[in-house]
């Protein structure tokens, strides 16, 4: 175990709990002498593999998953609004994040928190070619050169391969936190995650 | 809302989450003057009626769930022994809880203590009738007229009743905790309950 291990975190655009703890886990890494590596993921992929569905995809589970999204993001005081179309494809939104995290794995990260940002406190339809290249224009990006990309095969295989990746180490679901080889699904497992980064193996 | 309202505390024997819950809900309610009252419900049947499964039953999913149910026992501080048979039919354990439950609550939540510990500390088998009949002996109970209520067409209803009870309150899953009417699921929401209990609404 190297105590200066980045906090890998795995999200997906759609995934309100991967909003939810992407608002917290810079700080809670960066206490504990941590930095994050961000890894954005298609839910749809992880799930495939790992032959899950999406808690609001059944009928009880579902209304309690709802409010339990609302309710935990008002515990961790992160202002949501539930979008109206949830959840959507997030692969354009993903490939931008990856375009960028080799060159500027910053402003990646910036990225992550824009588009996070925009669909779960205003619902900007990242699915949808207008409002995503609007996005990019306000965060600073080049909107041209990022819808070339997301439609650029390459981009489309780099996906493809993070996902493959993020399978291959475990990860079935979002968020999920894999830090010295250990790994943590789920936004309510952060006190845990916390507790391994100042202690240790527990 | 009633300050005094009790937790209500849905449990099934054979779940893990279900038993580390129960090693710490009595302490949590008290702190904040609030009693539990215990369900014991078998996952089986919430399951059924929300098209659910056992986190085990997926093939990624359980090698983590295996882990998880360990790493979160510790977590709260926990014993904890992986049962070699699991999960296993707990109807007669929850028989004699409602058996019990009418007359003496505090006997129905000391054995539900007692099952819980026995099955996941030493493995005890709940679902056969000789290990079962000798853990109600250990528990100070009659074996014998317990034995004779877990075959009972009547404490058969009740628990079928209980079941449809809880499924009728929207439990879909266990651990749940139901108080003041809001619903919270899965050990990992202890956090989100205690601050309930401490502040009310949020």
């Amino acid at each position: 175990m190297n105590a200066r291990n980045p906090v890998e975190f795995y999200f997906d655009f759609s995934s309100p709990y991967s909003y939810i703890a992407s608002e917290w886990v810079e700080a809670v890494a960066a206490r504990h002498g941590r930095t994050v590596r961000w890894h954005a993921i298609l839910l749809g992929a992880t799930f495939q593999a790992a032959e899950l569905k999406s808690p609001v995809s059944y009928p009880v589970k579902r209304e309690y998953a709802l409010a339990d999204f609302q309710r935990s993001a008002r515990f961790e005081g992160v202002p949501y609004r539930a979008p109206e179309r949830f959840p959507i494809p997030t692969q354009n939104a993903a490939r931008v994040f990856w375009w960028l995290a080799d060159r500027e794995p910053e402003r990646a990260a910036a990225w992550a928190h824009a588009g996070l940002r925009a669909y779960f406190t205003r619902g900007v339809a990242l699915d949808a070619p207008a409002p995503l290249k609007a996005l990019c224009a306000e965060a600073g990006l080049d909107a041209e050169a990022a819808e070339a990309a997301w439609g650029d095969p390459a981009w489309k295989a780099r996906l493809k391969a993070e996902n493959d990746a993020a399978i291959a180490a475990g990860v079935f679901g979002a968020p999920s936190f894999l830090v010295d080889g250990e790994l943590f699904w789920g936004n309510d497992r952060r006190a845990q995650l916390e507790r391994w980064l100042a202690t240790g193996p527990f």
